[in-house]
């Protein structure tokens, strides 16, 4: 019988998942679930694609900050900006996350969508991981690849349900993981109403919408966008637990997964901690307590990157 | 040749539709369009299914209103209370929209998600229009359905944007319109995150989520949701001026419609104007402006509902 998830070990990850997904499509079965009740929602960074030594999109925002500032003495001259720019992180959290999110909503304000959207794509275009040295766009996990696969060819509809901007994701979420923009949902910037040469366009504010998709608002945001409770999650930080919580206390039978980093050697090894609460639970802690299945990455997968 | 809009009469509006759903589809037409970028989005009361004498959602929430009423003097002496149930909604609106709004959005606060997607469709099994007798689901026009078909025949992924209640909408856009509810976009309430007997469930709160989507609102929330540029809009009134003009001022071919509610001999007669703000430019001065379609009912329409 042809393997349906060929880059994952045998093992108790991978039956728990084919497991489910029979059951879920077996007519008859107890754990049979309608199709149109069939919903899968997957975190982006550190879940569909590698999220060290920092998230993608920290870099595209870095490097924008850095034109900036070589024109913006002022602003080249702000605690946060120097320490961002130096790359040290813990510095430039130093004063807490609102004059970090201050700087980094600013490097975009004015685009409007259709601009930023081109933007995104022409960094994803040149732009390389420091470690790998290949395209970020190389770093989607195979093994998430063919469980995306597989869930849809049960009738899946498949979201990526994110915590990164939502317009930076959905720019490649079509060509990596055959996810429209419409399933993407993630971190919003506010949106103005302008007239520009005749044209109505939409001008990135430099303000969020609402709060960043972490932790409660990722259930809200699935019930405001999706509208019906996934009964299939996976995720990998505390920045995950509600959405995971919220799949696997549901009506329906369900599965929530969490994607373990204990792989040092092929990508890297770190806990799953949440970056906006550094105090909540650790993952791997609300995983035994909630009945999660845990992946690990070093012993589950025999592939990591697809690229 | 099959008649792909067999319930439109022959004329300019069934012309238009065809010739542009011709041209985006014909490749190496100077009118193609790429199928990624075929986004429909259609208003829903007045445009896809009947809006008077009022919009099918005050009846559902008039009815829960009522039985609250009869439970809490207190509240069936409020003016704004005493109105809307004598069906006198000029009276209602006397004190602005906010009394109005306040107690309407606490008919179903406190209700899960689950909860009130059962008592809407519990409603909506039941109820019946008062001039026409029949369900409120078989008043959805039946020229429109055939449009939904004819574009998704052509590879458009289809959106109802409506300034409804999300929830409200989307518990019957499957049964009605082969619309899933990811692909409802709407006015939304704040949702809070709570256990209930060890299950996370979402509640209702007596708060909007942030705009009401009419108006500026509605190109803002196009992209919130699916993140691009529609080229294909519907609607019927000043609530949907913005929603039609982000979609005919962009790069790409696009088409505009505009239901223009003149047979009052088989569904009504009135002006498309907006329920957020009186003050609002009609809508046929705007299509007349943009160069958007108009389409008669009493001229275009062969027949009117679908049930």
């Amino acid at each position: 019988m042809l393997d349906r998830l060929p880059s994952w070990r045998e093992g108790d990850a991978k039956g728990a998942i084919l497991a489910f997904v029979d059951g879920v499509t077996a007519s008859g079965s107890v754990a049979f679930v309608p199709p149109a009740a069939r919903i899968a929602v997957f975190d982006n960074d550190g879940t569909l694609w590698c999220e060290r030594p920092t998230y993608p999109q920290a870099y595209f925002l870095l490097e924008r900050l850095h034109a900036q500032a070589v024109e913006d003495p002022e602003l080249a001259a702000r605690p946060v900006v120097r320490a961002l720019l130096q790359g040290d992180l813990r510095a430039a959290m130093a004063g807490g996350l609102e004059p970090l999110a201050d700087v980094l909503l600013k490097t975009h304000a004015g685009f409007t969508a259709e601009e930023f959207a081109a933007a995104t794509l022409e960094w994803f275009g040149r732009a390389v991981h420091p470690r790998f040295g290949v395209s970020f766009r190389s770093l989607a996990y195979r093994p998430m690849l063919e469980l995306i696969d597989l869930l849809r060819s049960a009738t899946f509809r498949v979201f990526v349900v994110t915590g990164g901007g939502v317009e930076f994701v959905r720019a490649v979420s079509q060509a990596l993981y055959g996810i429209p923009p419409d399933d993407v949902v993630g971190t919003s910037v506010e949106l103005g109403v302008e007239r520009r040469d005749g044209r109505m366009v939409l001008v990135r504010q430099a303000a969020l919408r609402g709060h960043p998709n972490e932790g409660e608002p990722k259930p809200v945001n699935i019930q405001a966008h999706i509208g019906l409770r996934p009964i299939f999650a996976a995720g990998n930080s505390a920045g995950d637990r509600e959405m995971l919580e919220y799949c696997s206390t549901g009506p329906l039978p369900s599965l929530a997964i969490v994607i373990d980093h204990d792989d040092a050697e092929r990508e890297y090894a770190y806990p799953g901690a949440s970056f906006t609460d550094p105090h909540a639970e650790p993952i791997l802690e609300s995983a035994a307590a909630l009945g999660w299945t845990v992946v690990s990455m070093r012993r589950d997968w025999d592939a990591v990157f697809d690229g």
